[in-house]
């Protein structure tokens, strides 16, 4: 069986996630070496996991022996530049969402990966969770009729730490929504056309930032489907994501609130708990993603979740803070098409 | 239009909501009296209502004039032989349930019904709820094939007080689980062939009258169908009233967790209220009987719930109970049907 | 007991449960009479209702002797002109919403109201709903802290007949979703800053009236909350009416997606119906508004629900629909306050 | 680290899936042989998984060099033989569910592991769900104060296959209820006293077996606890495994009929999937169980669900069917407790 070599570039829960998934669940994968900026890091998840060798960049980890691919998930704003690196080393690329943190920087990485003749594929793993892929088999057998409102709800438990932000990891949009619009584009087989924003800034240890901690996004479709996408950072309950696409025929809701089967029934009342990290909400689709990115390099396919993709979820991200910054609509085809590489259409 | 004067023996918590029922509910009744033998509560639930007259006793009730029905919603032990007095004044006839506490008081009250020829409907309004009802459409209209197993849960929320238990009326089975064997005898359109009993008798305020706080109950159909039924007088958490129908084809869920329609998410987790009281769940059922009562007895119909329902319901009670006695499964066949009147056939 | 004597203007599909509610449900109140353009339907409901007298319009039923109180219940675009009407004939005011379909109209309601010092309640009934009012009662308790983000979805089953759009009951927003923001100015205890639509008219049936059959619509408060409405006019699978109140602390879902508490399991899957209809979505709030009105009316208080809360629900609903047509976001306080009457702060 | 070498005995879909969790699953062990009747399949199975060599039969399998324990799924009635002859080889032993189809059999085969000194744990696996588990906690806790009632719900979704019955895989209640009888003794921290039968045999399907497809147990435990566990084997929509423990201060309720979270609202009402397999609901369970079997070997400790809870469960199995047989209650101490082993206490 011929295997799939693989280097993971920034081990931190992502990544080490991805390469603990690539050593336990893809058989047809190995896991070669890793790369973090945290030495200490690299070499304890190297240990752990039995990679080869741990490097202290993705350019140096570039040259191991036999390497054929790697996985991308250092901070958001390496990302373009780490794909544009890695494409010139001719490797197969898997890079974590965002694909960029600017459209230009996306599109530069576009044309090295088109240059290069390389595969890439982003990490929008939600189209990998069996609950969508459920729900978008069903929009494709046509069940719900016309897509005619795409909603979506991102709540995270707890806000990121101040490294986090520091890290300049991106505000909500293109860190948090930027999943839901990726499967705004993917269930409703339509592209965003238009946005409006209206967010909330008033947590300090956001506000500092310059960040956002709640935002609601509402889109306008090309083909006259419209949508809203909200997003916050600090539910306490849970880690939430739902889904409601509304067709002409009839609707799909995806998401649970519930993680473990067990009801408490009290003079309290009926409780059971919430769903509590996107590890374990995501556990399948991480592992699915891995699988299906390492089947269609070794088998010579275009990966499924496409650098353009990436770079449209990018745009609408960007889109969403422009409306937000600017508090007037924003119009993805005038202001972000004009700069657009050939690659995107 | 006609109406149907009506007289309610028997106010408290359940006459008084029957008679409450009667005058805003039934445009086709009129509350003529109550009666009740604490005569200070007669005259209450009278003026608060706006009926004519209260009595201390049924008796004296029955020659107020114009009285064409009563509501027997007296303690249980009396049931049967109110029945009696109120056929032999040629009323037709509302019962609660238990129908009687002893066979032979059933099979006597019946007797004199049928030799008054006037109407009797007991009170086994569960089959008048909108959920029980639609289930017993979809069963008749063959949506789960061949009735398998039957399973109902009852659970009240807190015990009865002491002054219910000293009125002597009855214990678990015949208080409590009649309902749900009711239902069986419906639901599963077959009778009763045997029962099994286990009963759990260990708290003070139960054991004190001989009585148990919980029993589950082994069900054995003539036709070959098999059931469950439990119940528990203080679950704390609510008034828990659920029941499944297994077929050869599907599967019939009936009851639900909810009472008000809001979820409480926090870091405690995802809460709701329950069902809290019987009058609550079984509103609608409770005004729907009555009207199917006055409706039935205006156009000379019989009633639906008949009193070989009633009697027969109290039939697999007594078997119940005497099974937990007796620590053996007890037959209805066998041990009851010798006793029988030809009214029960 | 002092009764209040009520006439109701218009009995179509909803006056005609005001009028019943009031008969059957309101024992301190009295149906007196009632009007429709339609003169026979109008016949018709006295007659089945056991009203008085029925009158071919509201100023002629005004005259009726001993009139305390009207219910207007006609068209929404009448609904102004009746509340002046009724205040100059100094009768306490029950309106259905909309108030107006103008702002200048509400406001000169809104005068008319003050002038004659009479009593207005505007019909937002959801604020009685027991789910509504449960999470009012948690959100004044400080439940979920301050509350971040509003989200209220409306679908109504099907569309409107034909003979509702050429009756001219205004647009969607006006018609639909002005139930959700007069939700949004209650639980949120805020009001509504600025608003931002997108809406998608396709269907021919609704395009033909220049309506839309979608609205997304987001909301900024003025305290720096955030939220978004949701309406569709024909979802096909229910009445689906569903909010949810964001906290700095807990959350709050409100809504359910069932309406009989059965479900069927077979090789289909596990089923269940949804809520059908607003009446049925609604009776018991329906009820109690209608209890409160003639309870603060005989009580000489003022209504819970004013004229001013339903002057404001119009101005968002126009706004939303402004800043649909005009495609921009818009600002309440900018556009509509300088058209404000004293009254409305 | 040192590893487990393990081999399994019987690679049917069960076995196989043992086989493979420990190769994927389980770092601390390593899949070294198979064994199977079928020598076929045991090639095919050893190939897929890399195991070093496939055997047909325990016994050869036994003399496989390093080998250090055996997982044991061959058809039940061969399950206490194949312990006594690993016993004997000195093997680590884990065997499926049942521990033996007779009661000295699985005596017997307890007696051998004593003799051998050697480590058994038995086939359980649903105390390694999280949801039982996190249940268990809470009664442990005291969360529900003392367990009143156990109930729990088995089905099936369709009939094993006839080879399945040929294969003498024992009827309903030692292949399916048993997994209940276990769950009840654990559950409750009690033993199981007294049980009563009743079943239904209608299928001719499952009759041709002298086998039933539907049962109804009632339990009584020796602290004065009840219960009820129903199985049945074809339920159609799904594989329904429930289980309620009511408390006297609360109770828990454990299972979900929902697989994937996707839910269809159409015309046709609100539909969602229902858990599908056993291999889907207990993936997690089986993991689990498998990883504490091996680091309780390793560690020296002994492991969590004992010899003697697998004859326990055998034993109510037993019960169970005698008295469906016998139509009459079985008590456990009295026809059981003689024939019991010293090991058994």
């Amino acid at each position: 069986m011929a295997r799939l070599n693989i280097g993971v570039s920034g081990v931190g829960i992502m990544g080490k996630q991805h390469a603990e998934n690539i050593m336990k669940a893809v058989p047809q994968a190995r896991l070669l070496a890793v790369a973090d900026a945290d030495m200490a890091r690299a070499r304890q998840v190297a240990g752990e996991l039995g990679a080869e060798k741990a490097y202290p960049s993705l350019e140096e980890m570039l040259a191991h022996k036999g390497l054929d691919a790697v996985v991308i998930a250092s901070p958001g704003k390496m990302h373009a530049g780490n794909v544009r690196t890695a494409a010139a080393a001719n490797k197969a690329i898997f890079c974590e969402k965002p694909l960029a943190t600017r459209l230009d920087d996306a599109d530069a990485a576009l044309a090295a990966v088109e240059r290069a003749g390389v595969r890439l594929q982003v990490g929008h793993m939600r189209r990998y969770d069996p609950a969508y892929a459920d729900a978008m088999r069903r929009i494709e057998a046509g069940e719900i009729g016309e897509p005619v409102i795409f909603k979506s709800i991102g709540r995270d438990c707890e806000l990121p730490s101040p490294s986090y932000f520091r890290q300049g990891n991106a505000m909500l949009f293109l860190d948090s929504s930027i999943h839901d619009f990726d499967l705004a584009r993917w269930l409703m087989q339509d592209e965003v056309e238009e946005v409006q924003t209206f967010a909330s800034g008033r947590m300090p240890e956001v506000a500092a930032y310059n960040d956002v901690e709640a935002g609601v996004v509402n889109l306008r479709f090309t083909r006259g489907g419209i949508g809203n996408v909200e997003s916050f950072r600090q539910c306490l309950y849970g880690y939430d994501i739902r889904t409601e696409v509304v067709g002409s025929k009839g609707t799909l809701m995806i998401g649970s609130l519930q993680q473990t089967a067990t009801m408490v029934l009290s003079r309290a009342g009926v409780t059971h708990d919430a769903v509590s990290h996107w590890l374990q909400r995501f556990f399948q689709a991480y592992v699915a993603e891995m699988r299906d990115f390492v089947e269609t390099i070794l088998a010579g396919r275009a990966p499924r979740v496409t650098g353009r993709d990436g770079r449209e979820a990018v745009a609408i991200s960007l889109a969403a803070e422009r409306s937000y910054r600017e508090a007037a609509p924003v119009r993805l085809r005038e202001t972000l098409r004009a700069k657009e590489s050939p690659l995107a259409s």
